[in-house]
């Protein structure tokens, strides 16, 4: 049994962690905070009268220390990376699910995010929290950078085969759906109900933070340099990211067997489901799961595949990503907690 | 060919006036403005852009009464009884969409509203602009209250009972469920698109300041005190409104044919349709347009009718019946720009 | 360790019953079979891929007995009452989640459902599987009706009045809003996505067949006829019901402290929760729970209280009901499954 | 004054083409039919109610011809191809918004609807109801194949780069999401709320028969064989096509200045409306209109640009733009009954 905490408690990502930490059997949650927000959990987050007495407080590092092994930081970008230095240096263990240590490079950070990094020295030695890329390394680190929801969706979409054949490939546009919970829980007017209902729009085309993300992980994983091109999309639906990637190949070049590659790449994995060939995979059948639903559709004509991801993206995206990083960081079964 | 003015063109009320009286073939929008929001109108609005040259300034009375005949104030609350005397003296016409001039009496304004009222002189004295009942008022007013959007929909669904038998009624609760338009534009946590979709809940139970409108109006009709119940509810949709209205009847009382007493009383409405014995309104069969639907049902075993009614709170809740009040007003046809 | 089965999986209750066995500790899941659908249990329902090998049969009442202790029927209205029988006889013990055995007479049902009861004499003695009202009951029963949705809504939200203090009560009025997926999983104009969204209707207005549902039990606590006025209306959203209750009350009776009275009576209940004065419940806060949310609010001029009650019209008003009756029959921890 | 009648009144295009009508100074609407729904347009549409006494009949194309000068066809695929030589025999000028005479070929029409062409000699004659492309050959038609939705969005964002410098183009890739009207008025599992609602998915990955409709137009303007990748997807919102068109250019190509080529190639154009620089569409800006929106995006690293396109897909995307070849066929003002 581990005592574990939540710092910034009152967005969605921090919401999600408290519901599954509440249900998992082998940690106890003994700390929450915010921000700004504090009191009783229940009147942050009604739903939770009657079940919790837990107080949220204002983040203080050696209250946390004392009072947790494990700490999960759903605060804003650049809040974790002032938080964070504070909690390792008291010995805790820290999933960090804003974008501070996902990328290698301070210029890097700088350049997508607009802020220099006060904690620069760690970037580049962070563990990313994905499961099926660093099952190993996560098993053993202090510091996990969580991945974001649209490189979770890109990533695992493309990771087959850009670890098995990359060099095929002469193109990858990944365009990606998400709901409005993926803008977080911030007052903002295209956000407003009588906004967002019944609209859909593209935003921050060619400049979305989550590009080098994706770049990074997947040219880490191909072992060469790879780009992509990312635009996301926001759609009238609470949760869910789907994402679909057009893979062109080259043309002399041959793609193989893109189902059975996928299906033996994740065999073994307890979250991601290649579908069978023809199926399409839909949020409806990822929502409140972990789960991370593959398609795989290939034209001969056109010599291109059509990758398509579906994930609930606070669980598989956020917080269910982070929950199964805890679990293998502490020796628990991979899926408890999470099914 | 009057010239027209709109005052408060960022909220939806404001952008629905606007709609109306660019397809409006006796009017020319000369003046609008709002309060904080300033520029080209298309800028504000995009679904504007290439069809107006428009630009939106603060407000000016004196610019105002030079450019405009008749304005709308589509302003929120206690922000028209500051404006409205200014117009009225510079000789302009004003209908008023805000909830500031229906009320007759600055202490009832003082409770529901909640302060003072600057203009109270005038309050008890301003034509309520509801066609089906103050028609002939209407065409002489220099100033209307424009009725709130609960009102309309209660106070038509209540009218010919109230006019022809109030009597035989012992008690009356009105149930209604408003999309989230309503609430208007403001940034408000509940409001969110994450917050409200997929939710729905009621508000300001025994509250609501629509109440002692919906009553004052009714008693009016009745030519006696008339006491109800108002209940407002959230819901998760654009528009439109649904009333459903409990009448107990007395139980010695006899409570006529209702079908047909709603069917003659609204007979040359041409807003107001009495749907036929059974039918039940939708919003879906009012949205985008001014008419009011009624459904009347009645058990003789509970001696009750629920009286059903559906509006678009946008239109007939608000600005189409600005627009309806304007044609009256000004001697057009009644319907012109609202078909 | 008990053997579980479900008959009509295709439906929205059957799936959820499904999931909640899937991850309860105490029960196998050896059983699902459905009237038309058959095949794996992840090709009807493919979010369940990877997760079960299940295979849906056409039903049979044999194979039921063999591999089942108790089987949950998740079936239309009047197919349950030609299935049950033969379970029952089989040894098997059953929670019937259709209307069939709800209802304590022949004429009633034939009434409200339009159809003969063919198992009648099993009629008034059938174990109502509300656990509120019912639990010693229900833990020695064979036979439980599960109740309706909106009666859940409706009794949990008047059976402490209807208990304590039911003669101060004159009339009692419920205005009922549920989610779509209370229409079932059917195929029907009005439920297709271009006409259910963006739209909001009443329906069966006095007609409902949970009205005698209603009724019946609420006479049942307070010892005495009891009679309300009951209208469903469907709203835009997936789940839940909310349901508005209004109480008036007799010109000189004494309503009582009715917030404590309340707080009292589901006081060691684990699934209702009173909110505190001046809360009112929202759906949210109950989607994907099995908690009844209660809200009180009396005005003392109008002598009337409004009583707010939300639920997951699939969860407390179905499948989570149906596994709390399970528990108890069982002598499981009353809450294993449904937190 | 010409006399125009519908047949297919119980979809959705043909639905909104009566609304458009029934708004248009120059038209009477004099004939409603449709297969198998017969009766008063109120009752089928209740929307109307009040406002026509018009009765829909079973198709007869003697009665269309005595009744009308034009007639739009708003039937399913397959139909139109047997009705249409019928009307034209009989002297009406039609407009198809079916998809029966917009391709070429009977050999690609086999292909891609997967039935026999039975009115094959015409194909490759029709006229092409995009009037920023055929504006001159539309006002003599006879037979106007009215484009499809996807195909309409596709086009106009890909018109003006085709035209004017398609060798620069080495690929193109159209992502387009479409709201659940777009499917049409069937009974359909996916289609239903509960299933579509919360829900996002991609259908028909290269098998889409809007797919040869797009190149084979595209080729037209392009004076050059041209190929695209098109995906649509379904998105829970009423009605609406969002598509995000890739256009990668040739490593040495200069792509030009896409913001004023397309601004100048639209630039007289009525209901096309380019954005300026770093505007992106959304469907709010365009539902009920007849525009089409364009944004442009060009990342000079990536050397591509992303073109978004919003349209409303009953109004531009079916009959909005059918309305617009009306009025262009019979000199008519172009925008008359549009604004």
């Amino acid at each position: 049994m581990i005592r574990t905490g939540i710092v910034g408690i009152s967005g969605y990502s921090g919401l999600t962690v408290l519901k599954l930490l509440f249900k998992h059997k082998d940690v106890r949650l003994t700390y929450v905070s915010a921000n700004t927000t504090t009191g009783l959990l229940s009147d942050i987050w009604p739903q939770f009268t009657g079940r919790t007495m837990l107080v949220c407080k204002k983040f203080n590092p050696d209250q946390a220390a004392k009072q947790c092994d494990m700490i999960f930081l759903a605060v804003p970008h650049t809040v974790s990376m002032r938080i964070t230095p504070k909690l390792l240096k008291r010995g805790l263990r820290v999933i960090d699910l804003s974008g501070d240590y996902r990328l290698s490079s301070t210029a890097v950070f700088k350049k997508w995010y607009g802020k220099t990094h006060t904690d620069g020295r760690r970037l580049g030695r962070v563990v990313y929290g994905m499961p099926e890329l660093y099952r190993t390394k996560i098993a053993k680190a202090e510091l996990i950078a969580n991945p974001g929801c649209y490189p979770t969706a890109a990533i695992l979409g493309l990771a087959p085969l850009m670890g098995l054949n990359h060099k095929a490939v002469s193109s990858i546009i990944i365009d990606a759906k998400s709901g409005v919970s993926g803008a977080g829980k911030k007052l903002s007017g295209p956000l407003m109900f009588a906004e967002a209902n019944e609209n859909l729009t593209a935003y921050k085309l060619f400049q979305h933070q989550h590009t080098p993300e994706i770049e990074q992980y997947l040219s880490a994983v191909a072992g060469s340099k790879i780009s992509v091109s990312f635009t996301p999309h926001l759609v009238p639906m609470n949760v869910g990211i789907f994402a679909t990637i057009y893979v062109q190949f080259k043309p002399k070049a041959n793609p193989g067997n893109l189902q059975s590659m996928y299906s033996r790449f994740y065999k073994t994995e307890p979250f991601v489901r290649v579908l069978k060939s023809g199926s399409i995979p839909e949020i409806k059948n990822v929502v409140n799961t972990n789960f991370c639903d593959i398609g795989i559709a290939y034209d001969k004509t056109k010599h291109m595949a059509i990758i398509t991801v579906a994930i609930d993206n606070l669980m598989k995206g956020a917080a269910g990503q982070a929950v199964q990083n805890m679990n293998i960081m502490c020796g628990f079964d991979e899926t408890e907690g999470l099914w």
